[in-house]
């Protein structure tokens, strides 16, 4: 099974056949005969990359660069040291970067391209679910600066990012489950046919995923493309997020991180009830939801609400310090821009409190 | 006198009534009733922004960041503390950010705007003459990283740019003469019409700016539209830059910078010859190159050619370790990826020296 998916100036390629894809791309690339540099983590250098280089013989002969795992590598220190390793590899206007690896490589990675040397070329080639339905449209890439998330980044687009199933098997089920969070934003947001595929999920370790990224790749892809300096529509993708950059920022500080997409997970739960709420979501949906976030995301966890609403004033989704939100009047029915006063978001993050206490 | 010149994506203002434009800017503009930030050296905070302020009420309220004048701070850490400066001060993605500058300014705000946030709003009131000419079109920014020039940047154009000759009565004379060296490339690769007015400058106290600007500004504003990524023809503009680039950095380890253009001056001393010999420009047109060049800078000056051709070697200009020049086989006729063996180079060098010691 393959399939390709046209973002605008880019190709995602989808399916098993992506390494004899890779090869191809490059036969047409004017870095094809350029030198080439593969970013990878301690974990996709072990699990990832000997099937990459095994299956593209143009990558045999890359320089690898290395980055720690986490959200500890999105800093300028990392950047620096990228830009460093390029210029001393002999790195030039025409070479290559392949970002091997899940969101972190592919921030880091694309923001060292577009930037070394005014911008090289990138492809990525995402291998966790969350990078896969996520990282692999919309050209964003990011580090943190000053405690804040994706302070610092720019928009640019790979020359083609490759989506190749077979590195799920590599990841461990926490990974899994932080990418699903993901897939059911992706579905909330689209249509009620999407988040009854989505819905009918009882056990992440059997589920046709070529079906459900390829679904998941395509909603986001749309949206981008009709908005892709994410000042309009795109924003419709920041649903959960605003509460999950917080309690991310939050968690980190406190030395407790949880996953990006556990973190989205609670941040929809959130702002779905702000959604019923400010925008009328109804109780049936509204409660279907939770019901299906819980059983998937079995969480404990401590915050303190006001220390959120903190850190949410200084998203830098906010203008003119109003905490933004991108809520859903309905399943597909996604508004952006809607705010909510302190009182009421303290009130949805208690009821994340409750709803994660309870045993479903 | 007031004229408009279209860019790709922007307009470039250039009259004496670019402070009307701008405020008619700002009330079209996204960021009209956002926070605005203007960036200043210590020279432009003196001279240009009483002047900018007293003539555009919305700046008088602007957030003033400061950086020192020159080379120097087209570094990362720079960058880092403007990051910091707009988080402190409140910067959202609504925000403006005015660089009142030469190219330093341009650069640095640039750089520093095109990542805040992934890119705020940005417009560039050069100051310099230079920056006038150069820096007006083509969405280059960069900062210098690991001993070399423009290393790190991005392609990303301004909101607007707005070109007032009133900012060039606060420069001394040595920056007048630097920036006439961008006027004097884009004269040579144009046509020989703009050479002629051009070769016809006696003095630089005495022209009629606004009309020298306009043509200058416009040829690379048409270069620049064609080959926005700087692959092809955009190239053209780099005559001169290769000497100039690596004499800059090697004079800057030395602790004895120059000017910008000056060093363009002498790069285009050094690439003339090569011209010469390389793409076969005349002897009679070579000759007036020389003799005019060396009428308006009288330089005398110091090197080693053999660090300089070591400098040229990591030129990010280069693809595959082989220096790339820009050269003209007439004056109009620009030829890009030109290359020299080393004892070709090593002649142009020596040739600059000597031509630099004869009393014009």
């Amino acid at each position: 099974m393959s399939t390709t998916i046209r973002s605008n100036n880019y190709e995602i390629f989808l399916g098993n056949d992506t390494f004899y894809q890779i090869g191809k791309f490059l036969s047409k690339s004017r870095s094809g005969n350029s030198k080439k540099f593969i970013l990878v983590d301690e974990n996709t250098k072990e699990h990832c990359l000997p099937l990459l280089q095994g299956g593209v013989l143009a990558f045999q002969q890359a320089v690898i660069l290395e980055i720690a795992s986490g959200e500890e590598s999105k800093s300028i220190d990392v950047i620096v040291n990228l830009w460093k390793d390029l210029t001393e590899q002999g790195a030039d206007q025409q070479s290559l970067l392949v970002n091997l690896g899940g969101g972190v490589v592919s921030d880091v990675g694309g923001f060292t391209a577009a930037t070394f040397m005014r911008g090289i070329d990138f492809i990525n080639i995402p291998t966790s679910l969350l990078a896969m339905v996520d990282a692999s449209a919309g050209g964003k890439n990011g580090i943190n600066f000053g405690g804040l998330k994706n302070q610092v980044g720019t928009f640019d687009e790979p020359q083609a990012v490759f989506v190749s199933p077979v590195f799920l098997k590599t990841l461990p089920e926490v990974e899994m489950r932080s990418g699903f969070a993901e897939v059911i934003k992706h579905a909330l947001i689209s249509d009620y046919k999407k988040w009854s595929d989505v819905k009918a999920i009882e056990n992440l370790e059997n589920v046709n995923w070529f079906d459900i990224i390829r679904e998941s790749i395509w909603t986001k892809n749309k949206i981008v493309n009709s908005d892709f300096r994410d000042r309009h529509i795109r924003k419709a993708l920041n649903f959960g997020h605003t509460i999950a950059h917080a309690l991310e920022s939050y968690l980190r500080k406190n030395n407790s991180p949880i996953k990006h997409g556990e973190a989205v997970a609670i941040g929809m739960i959130g702002e779905t009830y702000l959604s019923q709420q400010v925008c009328g979501l109804n109780e049936k949906d509204a409660t279907e939801i939770y019901q299906f976030i819980r059983k998937h995301y079995p969480l404990t966890l401590e915050f303190d609400s006001d220390s959120i609403i903190e850190f949410m004033k200084s998203d830098k989704k906010n203008h003119s310090e109003k905490i933004n939100f991108s809520l859903n009047k309905s399943i597909g029915e996604p508004m952006i821009n809607q705010h909510a006063d302190e009182a009421l978001i303290r009130q949805a993050l208690e009821f994340c409190k409750e709803q994660l206490m309870v045993v479903s």
